[in-house]
């Protein structure tokens, strides 16, 4: 990058890249349903091809509560990396929270509790992420690297394991990897 | 646009293009203060020109309080016409919603009742619409327009009338003619 030209954009997803909701959706769902379904369990699937929703209506209502997004704990090194990024690059943080509106304002509030760095101005929340005018997006769900018009960085997670097509990263210290070590 | 072509996509703003926020917002300040502001008083200005916020406390608070939007009247023929557009092109609407991040449940809300042929993938809460990837946005807002990489098309509002540089449509009436009458 020369010093003139205008920092790069990124585009980070929220659930599962930044917080970690499959660990608590599924303490809920074991703790109600007096099951022991685990993150290994989800390889290559979504939790809804595991566990049948119509049997545990609770599985969606946990994403829908006040306080699930509220407790998430952050990825491993996404506060330190993401601040390191934040100085070579423009960080958007996009969402896809509107398949869950009530969700709005807690992931909010979560945002501004653990990345005090991120201005409003850059916080996304949308559906379809093919609308982000950006050069990369780091998000779990290939369906919405697939709409993207840049580069899509597929962050891991059980249910994209048998995903190909893009770059993926493990967790944020891979991120770190790619975007900063050349710097 | 030949057959072949993926419709061109338009992004619409919602307060004061879609929603008539200004009018909502002076009778709440009118009837709280004893004053008689009326849309002609702001000819060029925002409503923060004209009366002075450390003195009107109120007057922030009036877009923060779960009501405000709940209430607001959609502008005239915006219904229909939007209707329209979404039958030539793909419609997204986008609020900068981050400014007063108590609306986002209101303006989801709103825009449920007055328009349900938005599908929620279609719907953006973002603060600086730099990031949006489309081909025109329609905003009442010129530093919006500025930082947008497309066709700016500026709705008429008190507060811009000396704004030069982009079309302006002052109705929905004057969208249709722009985006539909060559159809």
């Amino acid at each position: 990058m020369k010093k003139s030209d205008p920092p790069k954009r990124i585009c980070v997803d929220m659930d599962e890249v930044m917080a970690d909701s499959i660990t608590e959706h599924l303490a809920r769902y074991n703790r109600d349903y007096h099951d022991n379904i685990t993150k290994d369990d989800l390889r290559g699937k979504w939790i809804w091809d595991v566990v049948a929703i119509d049997r545990h209506p609770r599985l969606e209502e946990y994403l829908r509560s006040d306080d699930f997004f509220a407790v998430l704990d952050v990825m491993p090194d996404a506060q330190r990396v993401l601040g390191r990024l934040q100085q070579h690059y423009e960080v958007f943080i996009a969402s896809a929270a509107m398949e869950v509106p009530t969700s709005f304002n807690a992931k909010y509030r979560w945002l501004a509790r653990h990345f005090p760095s991120i201005p409003a101005t850059h916080i996304v929340f949308c559906g379809d992420k093919s609308i982000l005018r950006a050069d990369y997006l780091i998000d779990d769900n290939p369906r919405q690297l697939r709409r993207f018009v840049g580069e899509g960085i597929l962050y891991d997670a059980p249910h994209n394991i048998a995903v190909k097509g893009f770059r993926r990263v493990c967790n944020w210290l891979e991120i770190e990897e790619f975007f900063l070590d050349k710097k």
